[in-house]
């Protein structure tokens, strides 16, 4: 049995980047059994902890663990499969926060790429930024993970826990399981193009919404940069940036009759008007469905407290074990 | 109503340099009652969680946890008018612990003495024995603590708690509650001596334990240092280590008497056998009652486990109050 753990940043409202690119794999690991067909378990948190040394302001912090949440539970993620919980429902990391950087060496964190990454970034350097890969560590070891899904610029957090477990092991005896991570198995749909062809990011101001729909979409879609060729001019599919948007969403006989009619140009050939309609189509078949049990979550918020509760007790229930051998290891129990 | 708050090492045997330099006066604080004649309040811990940073053997971190505990009951901390409990058992400080660290710059701690000290005698630099402050200042918060008496050298941990509490507060509004220190009202009884005339020190091998008694008090005593000086030759009372013993153990006038005889000489002057005779009985009867309880309270690990657990939920129900209303200022509840 392998035992999968995801970290979900409650960054607020996420966009088709977002989704192409991290959340329909971390959705889809839910699907994963193991190699003899046994059950895997699944861990997937809301790091609300960790947005605090980002999110200062408790209105905005509320708003985007709920937004989380509903996100990841509109698209998909079933509950009743896995643990899905909120970071700080479960304490006990920080108590195993505390026990592992008593045996990790300050020149650890300070080989940390994304401490200094957000320095360069003109971040203030507080203690919880510097410290933050002994919380993640904790996280990843209190639920006995055995794999960690990342991307490559997390694999060094996952390379730390390792390590972390190995001095505690090493000092006190085996406690801790050591984790393995898991990049992506292909990187083909790592980058989403945004409406301005750039990288769909929300610093770039460039981003489409998950759940956009109505006339805010056809809006958001308008707003994809397109130029002034004529429709029946032949043209290379590669270099219209509504193809790359179709490509996310349609099936491959007809993404392929699309590009052959675009490349071929001429009386038949679609015009950006027809590529837009039918992305909106697209759009509204792919998340048609998840927006509404995102309205239906929102409405029933006492529901949505009991799916975290009930995910918060199983979490706990291993964090406190893992955190009994811990406290028992170094003779505080 | 003032709340104090006094944390304690659990640093194994304690000597009579402990106790006079800092038990004694940490027990007495018990009995202190507001300016109106209210009542105050009192918590004392044993710092398990910090002993962590430099004790890495379990069965030595339960000895010394549980002998410290004992050395307070018998030296007369009361569990009935005071919160006495271990550090670990109240978790909700590791919590407050993370909740500071996202709001406290890394120059604070950097700026730590004891930090440096602690490098500049060797100390391996690990991320607890930096981040260290931060923990004791969860602990002064957790409580609601008004007062923490401390020795000279934890002025600056105070002020530390201070800053992170503004910080916090500052960020978020009023949650912590700002602590003050104090020092002892004298340094008199700072410096004990050694049985070498140095400062009695664990680190100098020249310590008289606290419950020592019978023979190998006798053999400790004898130990202390003298010189060949006749009886009867006038002594400076000043220049004879067992008189500054005496002091600490004799009242004023018997004292003085002591000390008029020494400095007189000649026939009824006492001899240095005289003065380690009246030593034994000193000690004998400040400490005997004492050693009966230690034996009493080692003999039924079963009390003492009550007596921790019961300040551990007083404890833990301030400290989870305190934890809450953090968690709702930053928006986590």
């Amino acid at each position: 049995m392998k035992t999968f753990l995801s970290g979900i940043q409650p960054s607020g409202l996420q966009h088709l980047g977002n989704y192409f690119g991290a959340i329909r794999q971390h959705i889809a690991s839910q699907d994963e059994t193991g190699t003899e067909g046994d059950e895997n378990e699944h861990f997937y948190f809301i790091a609300d902890y960790h947005a605090l040394t980002t999110c200062r302001d408790p209105e905005a912090m509320r708003m985007q663990v709920r937004e989380m949440v509903v996100t990841y539970l509109a698209l998909g993620l079933d509950p009743d499969r896995v643990t899905l919980f909120r970071q700080s429902d479960v304490p006990e990391v920080c108590e195993i926060t505390w026990l592992l950087s008593t045996v990790t060496g300050m020149g650890l964190l300070e080989r940390a790429h994304s401490y200094k990454d957000k320095l360069a970034h003109g971040r203030k350097p507080t203690v919880g930024l510097f410290t933050y890969p002994i919380l993640m560590t904790a996280d990843i070891l209190a639920y006995d993970s055995t794999i960690v899904p990342v991307g490559k610029d997390q694999v060094q957090h996952v390379e730390m826990a390792q390590d972390m477990a190995g001095y505690f092991n090493n000092t006190y005896g085996e406690v801790f399981v050591r984790p393995d991570y898991r990049l992506p198995a292909s990187d083909k749909m790592a980058r989403v193009p945004g409406l301005d062809g750039d990288k769909m990011s929300k610093s770039y101001g460039n981003t489409l919404w998950i759940f956009e729909e109505g006339k805010k979409l056809k809006k958001a879609v308008n707003a994809i940069k397109t130029d002034s060729r004529e429709p029946s001019e032949p043209k290379d599919p590669e270099g219209v940036l509504l193809v790359d948007f179709l490509e996310l969403l349609l099936d491959e006989t007809e993404l392929a009759d699309w590009k052959a009619r675009v490349r071929e140009g001429g009386e038949g050939a679609p015009g950006y008007g027809h590529l837009k309609a039918r992305l909106i189509e697209g759009i509204d078949a792919a998340f048609g469905p998840a927006r509404e049990r995102r309205r239906e979550l929102l409405a029933d918020p006492d529901e949505l407290e009991r799916i975290l509760a009930r995910g918060a007790d199983r979490a706990r229930g291993r964090a406190a074990a893992t955190r009994d051998r811990a406290l028992a290891a170094c003779g505080l129990r």
